[in-house]
Parts: C-alpha cells; sequence; structure tokens
C-alpha cells in the first residue's frame, strides 16, 4: 500500500528506541530482508543477527527489504546469541509453544507495554526469533526473561518469520505512540444546531404530509420519530443540512403535482399539454 | 515458526465468523497467496477477490498460501466491487492515507471490535484492501462506511498486502477470543508458604552470619531486606525453596571452613589430612 512520506522522517526521529530484534541463525535471506522491511514499518532500527545460512548483506536480502536496507546495512551479525544479548537489560524469547519452562508467557501487547516502560526506564531490550523451522532451542528460551507468543489459529499456526516480527513490531509501535490511526476523518463544517435540524425536520415531513406518505396520525408520530433518529445518527453538519434541504425541494418539485406538473427529472422533459 | 496442530481443527471451527477479506484487484498473485496464509493465521475463510492480472488459483498463489490454499480453493472472484460486497451490511476501507471524505477513521484494534460486535449481532462484515501500487480509489472508499488504516512509522509507511491482511486478521482474533496467549506459564508445583518462606530466610542469613557476609548490624537490616525481596520477586514454590535450601547447603558445605574443610565443588576432592 502507498503512503510512506520521506519528509516525515522528523516525526519517525521523535520515536522511543524500539526493542533490538534479535534473529537467531536465519536461513533465508529473503526472510532477513521481509524482517527489515517489517522493522522499517514500526521504526525499529537495531537488527542482530547471530549468523546462519543467510546472508544478510545480500542481494536477496536488500530486494525482500524493499528500501529498508538501511536496517540491514547497520545490523550487528554475531558468532553466539551470548554475544548478540550481552548488552541487554530485558529479553523475551518468542515461541510458538509452551516449552516447559517456568517462565511468565505475555500476549504481543503485554510484551510491548513491558517493552516501552523498560525502555523509558533506560533499559535497552531485545525479542528473540529463532529459525524458520525449529524456531529457538530450549537453552536459547532459557537465556530470556520473559515469553512472548501470539494470539493464532490452532489449526492453522504457522507464522512466517517477518510476521512474527512485524507483530511485535506493531504492537510495540501502538505502546509507543498510543496507536492512533495516522489520521483522522478530515474536519467537516461546523455542526448544525438543534435549531437548524428542526428546520430540516419540519420542511421534510412537511412535504411528507403533503404527499400523503404518513398513513395515520397514529403511525404518523412513530415514523416522524424514526426519521429524526436517522437524520441524528448522520450527526449533520450544517452543509449537510442545506444539501438535505435542496435535495428534498429537488424531489417534491420533480414529482408529478396534483396539477399534473412533470418535471421529473427522471423523465425527458416533454411539452405534454396541461390543464 | 512451527506450531501447527491440525488436531485442533475443532478449537478452530469454534471461532465466530470472521469478516471477508475483500481485495480489489490485486496484482501479484505471490500476494493473494500469502494473504491466504495471513487469513488462516487468524481463522479468517471469506475471501473474495474483484478480478486484477493476478490468476487466484495459480501454482505461484498455492506456494505462496504455504498450506492454506483451502482459503484459495473457496475464494469467490467477481467482475465488479459492487457484486463483491453486495450482502455485506458493515464494510471497512483500509487507506494508508487521508482521503477527503466525511467517514469516521478507525485503528486496526478499534475496527476489529466492531467487526467481532456487528458478528455477534447477526451482521456480515468484509474489509476492502486495494491494490497493491495504487490503493482503493475514492469511489471505492466511498462504498465503505469506515475507514480503517494502520499507526505506521510516517517515514517508512509501505506496509504490503499480506501484511496490512495479518494486521486486521491478529486484531480480529484478539477481539474475538480475548487476545489471551495460546498457552501460559506451566503450573508449577504448589506455591510456598510465607513460614516456608521464612525458614529460608532464616537458613540463608544464618549462614551469612556465619560467614562474616554483612559487615555491620546496620547493614545488615537493609542487606536482609533487599535478600528478602529478590526472593518474594521470584514467588518461589515450595519445591523451588527445596533447591534454594540445597544451594545454601552445598555452597556452605563445599566452603573451606576455619577447620580447613576443603570440600570446594570447584575443586577436584582431594584426601587431604584433616584436623
Amino acid at each position: 500500500m502507498a503512503g510512506t512520506d520521506h519528509t516525515k522522517a522528523d516525526l519517525a526521529a521523535a520515536l522511543p528506541e524500539g526493542p533490538a530484534i534479535v534473529l537467531v541463525q536465519p536461513q533465508l535471506a529473503e526472510n532477513v530482508g521481509s524482517v527489515a522491511r517489517a522493522m522499517a514499518n514500526f521504526g525499529l532500527t537495531d537488527l542482530r543477527v547471530v549468523q546462519g545460512r543467510a546472508d544478510v548483506r545480500s542481494e536477496t536480502a536488500i530486494a525482500f527489504s524493499a528500501g529498508a536496507d538501511y536496517v540491514l546495512a547497520q545490523a550487528q551479525v554475531f558468532d553466539t546469541l551470548e554475544e548478540a544479548v550481552a548488552d541487554l537489560t530485558l529479553l523475551f524469547a518468542t515461541t510458538a509453544r509452551e516449552r516447559g519452562q517456568a517462565k511468565p508467557v505475555d500476549a504481543p501487547d503485554a510484551a510491548a507495554g513491558r517493552l516501552v516502560a523498560h525502555g523509558a526506564g533506560g533499559g535497552r531490550a531485545g525479542v528473540l526469533f529463532g529459525r524458520e523451522r525449529t524456531g529457538l532451542d530450549n537453552d536459547e528460551v532459557a537465556l530470556a526473561s520473559r515469553v512472548v507468543t501470539f494470539p493464532v489459529n490452532p489449526a492453522y499456526a504457522s507464522l512466517n518469520l517477518a510476521q512474527a516480527v512485524l507483530l511485535v513490531g506493531y504492537e510495540w509501535f501502538k505502546a509507543a505512540t498510543g496507536g492512533a490511526p495516522a489520521f483522522a476523518m478530515p474536519p467537516r463544517s461546523p455542526e448544525a444546531s438543534q435549531a437548524e435540524a428542526i428546520a430540516f425536520y419540519r420542511h421534510l415531513e412537511g412535504e411528507l404530509d403533503e404527499a400523503g406518505f404518513f398513513r395515520s396520525a397514529d403511525k404518523r408520530a412513530s415514523m416522524v420519530r424514526n426519521l429524526r433518529n436517522m437524520i441524528h445518527r448522520m450527526e449533520p453538519t450544517k452543509q449537510d443540512l442545506q444539501t438535505l434541504h435542496g435535495v428534498v425541494t429537488a424531489l417534491v418539485e420533480g414529482r408529478p403535482g396534483p396539477e399534473g406538473r412533470t418535471r421529473n427529472v427522471l423523465k425527458p422533459l416533454k411539452d405534454e399539454g396541461q390543464g
């Protein structure tokens, strides 16, 4: 989806420092590239890789990063997991299944709250992601202080590496920024006043009376309430009500009246003999 | 990441019906396949495609679905968007930027709450996703009653099609299931009682007194409090405390005492003459 705005780099620079994303022996450069892209989407920049088969700086990784090659360029590559996480003071392990370790388990949103709080307190956090097929081994999980796992369809729980990073990045970004959408409904013309709304109700209801729309006084009361509620739910602006007045007028004037007016906009105007 | 359990299909079947995922003229079969995979991760099955260049049943799409080809097999393909959404009673449009339309804008989590509530009320909801490069056009957005957009790094907002579907699916699944992690910390042996904890404190502190660990009575009080708080934060079980008693005992007995005991476990045991 389009929408990157490179002039907004200042806004991105105002993000707090996010957690390190630590990939343990990734096998496919495609996945490392996709991870870099997912990190960039959510303002994460600290990629650490415990060397596996994937070449972090390969052309394939760069192609899959889709413009987030700056994340790959500054990625750090380590021989061992211990070196990769040496400076971190809070470490999560991502696992898709229970590992029999007496370690607290968080959903990604709860983990994100901890990551943001830890960063705000001056700590340096990271999240471990295992190999594509086999994940993290038990000793690697044991290095972490907490586990994060993803609520997924148990019948199809296979989440790929970049998707797992994407969800952690997304929740971290939500927690770090309050999760407000990137834009809101555009400002509209001023809201209509009650008096303006009532004036429109009277216009509409008068014309409907005229047209014999209400079958009985009894039904009229409840139908009027329904119509007014529909308009209320629309939260009309002054401009909206002017438009609606125009709509009602146009419909009325286009309607063949008792005098035989035929200015119905749906029919071509013909010069028929009128009484 | 591994973890799919096909015997859990029953659990998946208990999910409420999720929203339709409506792709408008996707161009790449790779993306359609990846969308199917992301849907399967979160129990979504109703894929609708307004025909673009991508062939929904192609081998490429099936390969990228990574086992979620059942989603592709039952996908519906339409000539027009109007046909694709005809039966839906709540429709969201995903857009990455403000479109100047007077339409409420939700973040994915808020949108997910509405989708779940709408489904629970018997309605049928859907989410529109636009073309890879150009998104939805303004008339397509106008068909929807609300907009959903993603909180992303403004400096790198390019979210690919399958990632956007993944985030909607993830938030829907969280909202539909309560978002609890798929597993928790394994059940542990029963929590220790206060009496057991205090017995351990006394054991530890007595040995530390013996070892001259505390420099002064003044420092002792605050150090004891710190040690006790550390043990508290560990939330020890009965079993944990037994282990810790054993650790303290082992450390003490392995320590060379004033009598010259040398049963330090770090050194090989030697038959040295003892007093």
